[in-house]
This record gives structure tokens, sequence and C-alpha cells, in this order.
């Protein structure tokens, strides 16, 4: 017997008849022995549909005030979506309790739609497992020192479900979703794409940055601050599919480096469309540019990816970085009219038109020439590599974005992807 | 400056223009120096939505734990409606606030769906309108000792808008509805019906009681226990109606008998289709019979309305009461099956296809022959009076329902209700 956390998204929770299925799994478990605390998302839709009515009514400047009434209605979702859960649990003859984030004391700090979870009470929990109790708890909520409710952000619910694993050393947190794991790339690009029944916390954490849908990248990088188990898997199988089986199936995210894992190099290609790429060309080399750029880039609020300072020459630099694509224009503007005549740089030149392409795997650690492969088999596709970037278990490139498709798909199989099973 | 307390019902909160336009005569009397405190009920159709949903998963037994789960659900309509307000507020330029029940400390007892209010914690309200700001309470719901969400029942909305003005010691409590105020009787029966100015807190507690959707009966109730003046008006003048108007429309249910009151001998008619009598002949009149009848009726859960026991005649007795027309079924059955055999009673006989009208008014205290008056009146019309109950402000006929539309039309002639505002 052990705690088990199952969490539900939103296309899951999308019906009366798909939230009977979630009960009548959850109580497969429940039968199967183990403790079940289940953490739902709202029903699908429900979440947009409040945030709508909200943008009808909002004032012209969305402020704190504003922020903590959108909390306020958008958490209305999962509370009923839980009840309906614990409802359908019942109507399967399943002992069930219901409760909101508040409830059970999810604090929060009050960053009202982007909250972060620092702690979690699990008393109430505990007791009512004991009892023979499955507890569902809200997702993407919790609440503040003041009593105010908070939400997390879109896909809290992820990091709802494990935090509360963490909380509750549960043996296993199950993320059911839409897909049934974490593949070695996107198999809309690459058909022969497979997917990993394993993959590192670190991988999947870039996997995550790199855009990937699959999990909430807070909920990563939650479960490997707790190093709480993670199994992404597919609410899309039957409910009644043997326990074993089902246990077994998914990707799980793993925190032990186990010697499977040490064998594939790569494990798999990341690829992101929404940045764009700015350079300020012929910056003077002195000491503290960097800074003078991004201090300024940041305190507009926008965020950076990819930042690259090339050597010298003749005490003059150029410097690149790369924005989301919503903030090219302003980012541009700001270095134009501002940034580059106060640094006298030459030039501002940027590109929207592109895209970062990342080959992912911790075995990258141990083993060299990995990065060259990577830019062979770019060159032999006749793909010109704009910005390099690299981190110990990962290696990205900046291209022209119409070469997407095909520098995925030229490295899925340059490095064994198609054929080799992480 | 008071502090008023205003309470919207679904309708007025049906869409984001009907918010907004509450929005808007809430900041009128913010603006007029008012602290406000608002109480919305979830927009119309929402409450039969998420139950409908439930319905839809429910255990073939409802119990304890269902009827929790049925209140964490249902009270998500209100703090959904109370965020938007407090949305719709801000997008007026006016700081606003809103607050599910348990976040105010609306204490209750754990009765789920339909939990009495025990107490009100109104600090943090007082300290967020002393910073100016319009607080949005959501209706219908509280919080159990244990912090379990509860709800009030249908209609409960209007009751924590009374809970609220009585802790907060309001100076009025408007209850904005879809009717302009309290009639005479409904118009819809007798076209001459008149809007009352005011009406007494015992005469409301009786028309409520007889049916009258206009107010929920426990927040009169609890109106008079702690005394909030309590308004009832229409939500569908323009909202820029001018405010010293809006504050004289509709009817105010008083606490003080003024003058103008002691004139009306008769302040309405109120009538209700929906009730059944029975009746047992032939009881033996020995003590302690009412209560071995009506005891049984009571452990059947079953509620009674009149009872009435006529005089011994050669030591039988005969015994009536009635019942809710849903309940006469089930109460004819017992009766016939357990009761009459037990206590030897001659004949059981019922009747669903019976109307009961009154009069109402408490100026009936203290004149004479205002019950014979109403006898005669009936009697001119050819209706025979099958039951009759009475009390100091209200005197009852059982009546074939046949005739309801013709008595009260002829009672509220004969008591000058046509004429005479009260």
């Amino acid at each position: 017997m052990a705690l088990i956390v199952h969490k539900y998204g939103g296309t899951s929770m999308g019906s009366t008849e798909r939230i009977r299925n979630v009960a009548k799994r959850v109580a497969k478990w429940a039968r199967a022995g183990h403790q079940m605390v289940v953490v739902p998302s709202a029903m699908s839709g429900e979440t947009n549909r409040l945030l709508a009515l909200a943008k009808e009514l909002a004032p012209a400047k969305s402020d704190t005030a504003y922020q903590r009434e959108l909390d306020q209605l958008a958490a209305t979702g999962e509370q009923a979506s839980s009840a309906l859960l614990a409802i359908a649990l019942q109507g399967e003859g399943m002992a069930s309790v219901s409760y909101a984030g508040w409830q059970v004391a999810i604090k929060t700090d009050a960053s009202y739609t982007k909250a972060r979870i620092a702690s979690i009470d699990d008393a109430r929990v505990r007791a009512e497992l004991a009892q023979g109790k499955v507890v569902i708890i809200t997702g993407f909520q919790g609440v503040d020192d003041d009593g105010n409710i908070t939400t997390l952000g879109r896909g809290g619910s992820d990091t709802s479900a494990v935090a509360v694993a963490a909380a509750m050393k549960a043996k296993e947190c199950l993320i059911y979703t839409d897909v049934d794991g974490v593949y070695t790339t996107d198999p809309r690009v690459v058909p022969e794409a497979r997917r990993l029944k394993t993959v590192s916390f670190e991988e999947m954490l870039e996997m995550a940055s790199m855009g990937s849908k699959v999990l909430q990248i807070r909920s990563v990088e939650f479960a490997g601050k707790y190093k709480v188990p993670l199994r992404v898997l597919s609410s899309f199988t039957a409910w009644d599919i043997d326990i074993n089986e089902e246990a077994q199936s998914g990707t799980l995210i793993s925190f032990e480096e186990d010697e499977n894992m040490e064998q594939a190099v790569v494990s798999g290609i990341a690829f992101n469309r929404d940045e764009a790429k700015i350079s300020l060309l012929g910056v003077p080399d002195t000491p503290g540019i960097a800074y003078q750029i991004l201090g300024a880039v940041a305190q507009a609020n926008i965020e950076v990816d990819m930042i690259i300072q090339n050597v010298s020459n003749e005490g003059k630099t150029d410097f690149s970085f790369t924005v989301h694509r919503n903030d090219f224009a302003r980012a541009s503007d700001l270095l134009k009219s501002q940034i580059a005549p106060k640094l006298g740089a030459k030039q501002v030149i940027g590109d929207a038109k592109i895209c970062k392409v990342s080959i992912v795997g911790i075995g990258m650690r141990s083993h060299v020439g990995v990065a060259s492969k990577m830019f062979r088999a770019l060159s032999e596709e006749g793909i010109n590599i704009q910005m390099i970037s690299t981190s110990e278990i990962k290696t990205s490139v900046v291209i022209d974005e119409k070469y997407m498709e095909l520098a995925v798909r030229a490295l899925h199989k340059a490095f064994d992807l198609d054929q080799t099973q992480a």
C-alpha cells in the first residue's frame, strides 16, 4: 500500500462522462490498496469562460486589486470540478471528500495570478486518508497569509499536484494528460519520434523550458527540489486497464541516474519558434557593458533567453540575445531609441524569423564531440547556424525558422533517436 | 453617511451587462457618501447548472458526505458572481474587494444545504470600508467550525444579506429583486392590488410564509430578530434614478409601529394552493391524541401547517390538518395504514384540491369583527369555508381551490385594499 497522487487535466475532466471515468480509474487504484490523493484541473473551457466574463467588466488598468478578484473568480473552476469528482467517486461507492486550496492550507505568497506555494498543511488530508477516503484537492490555487485566494498561473494544477505529493511524501505523482508520455521530439514533426520510458529531471526541465506542453516547468522544478517521482501518462486509456500495466505506462521523470540512462547520449530534440534575436553591433567593449544593455531590458520587463557576446575586436564587440517574439518590437525600439545611442553602438539589427533547436541529454556530460556531431548534421543539410549556446546537458542553436522541421528530423536521425529507446 | 447593505438576486446578476448596471447603481450610492456592502446571488441559472452536473454523478443515496460536496460545488456560483461584481466596480473606478463566506467568517452550523448562520466576524469588512472600498460578500454560504463550506438553502442570499446587515448594524438592508415591492395581494390575481409603502415585520412574516416569493422567510425572521430595517425594491429601474427617490421606493419592512400603520386593519391578502388537508374522523378523545397523530407525522419528516381539532362529541373527535401537497399521498398512507388502526379512528379522508386564503394585518390586534367581516364576504360569494385558523395578525380559511381567485378578489375589495394605501 502506497500513497499515490493523481493529477487530471481539464480535458480529462471535460464532461460528467469523463469525470465518471476518472472516478472509476481512481476507485480502481484505491481498491488495489493505495491511499489516493487526486488533484483535478477545472473542466476544460471553464477557466477561459470565467476570465472572458472578467475581461468584459475589467478596469482599464490591471492592478493588484483586479488580479486578486481574477483569482477569487478563476479558483471557482477547480473547486467545482473537485466537488464533482468527489461526488462521482461517491457514485462509484467510494468514500471521498474534496478540499479547496485554502481548506488544506496550501499557503502561497500574495502574487495574484502567479503565486508560488510556500507550504502545505497535510494533517487534515492524512486524517481523511486514514479513514479510507479518497481526498480530492483543487489544483491551481492556494491562499495567502491574509486569507486571500491565489492562483498559480496557467498549468498551475501540475505544480499543485507535485507540491501535494512532496508534502505527503507520496510514492509517485501521476500526471494524467492528453499525451501518453514524453517523446524524443514532437511526433507531428518527426513521425519516427519515440516515447521515452524514463527521462531525467534535468532533461525534462530543458524539454519543458523549450516550450514542450507536456508539463508546466514550475512543476518540474518543484519535483526536482523535493525529489518527487513524476510520471506523465495518458488519461485516454480505458479506465479498467490492468493497474500494473498502467503503473508502468507513460514516461517516468526520474531522480536516480540508473545505468540505462547513461547509455543514451542525447534523449531528445527540443525546438521553439517563439523567439526573436536582436544584436547590438559595434559596442565599446568596456566593463559593465552587458549589464547596461540587459539591465535596461530587464527593467522593461522583457525576459531574455540566449545571450551571446563575441570576443572583442579593436575595442568593439557585438552583443546578441533572444527574446520572446511578442517582445521583439518593444525590445528593438528600446535598443534603438535609448541603449544604442547611450552606448555609442554602431547598429541594432534583429530578426524574428528564427527558431531555436536544442539537443538535450544528460549523457552529454560525459561524452565529447556531441556538439560537433550536431553541427555536422546541420551543415550536411545546408543549414546555417546563427547563434550557439551550450550547457552541460543541452546544446542550442538559432537557425532560420524555415529550416526548423528539417533540422529537427536531421538531428533526430543523427543521434539515433529513430531507433534507440532511451 | 450611513452603512447600507444591498442585495441583488440572480436575475439582476444574470449577464455582464446587468452586473455592470448593478456596479453603476452601487457606485452611485457609494459616491453619495454611503459605506456600501453588497451581497449578490449567483448569476441566474448557474446554481441549477452546477446541481444538474452533480445529479448526473450522484450516488444512489444522498448522505452527509454528498451534501457536503453539493455545498462545496454550489458555493462557487456566488464566489464567481461576487468577484465579477468587484471587477465591474473597479471598472467603474470604484475600489472594491469581494469575499467568500469563509473569508469574513460567516460561521454556520454543519447542516449542509440548509445551514443556519451562527456568527459573522465583521472586523475585516469594517477595515475595508474604512479604506473607502465597496465590500462584496457572497450570498448563500458560510463555513462550519471545521472549515467546511456550507450553504443556506434556496433563497439563502436574502438571509446572508440580512445577517451581514445585522452584524454590521447597517442603517438599512435593501433587497433588489424583480418585483418593485410587497403588494396587498398578487397583482396577477387582483389587478387592483397596490404596493405597500411599509409593512410590519410580523405581517411580512405571514405573507412570506404563505408562499409569497418576494423574500425568503428565514431572512425575514432574521431581520425581526436583529431589528434590521429591510426594504424590497426593484433592480429594474434605471441605475441613475435619483438616489433619494430610490431610497424611498419599494416596500419598507418596519419594526416600528408608526401611526400610519395603525390605520389599516388588514394589510394584505395572502394565498397558497400548495396545501392539502387530511382528516381523521371519529378519533377517541383521550389525552395525548394530538401527539400520537402528529408525532408520527413529524417522524416521517412531513411538515404540518394548520391543525384543527373539533370539540368532542360522545367521546369522539375529528382531527384535521394540512400538509404540503407533495406530502399528501405519503401522509394519507401513513394515517390509513398505521395511525388510524392504532387509534381506532373511524375514517381517514383527504382532499388535495383546496387552497388557503388569509387576511393579514397587524391592525387586527385591536379591531374586533375582522374575522366575521371576512366570513361574510366569502359567504356573499357562495364560498364554503372548510377550515378556519386564526392568530393575532392573521385569519386563514381553507376553501375549494376553484374559488381561490374569487375569494382573494372579494376579500381585497371588502377590506378596502383596492383604494386604501396602507
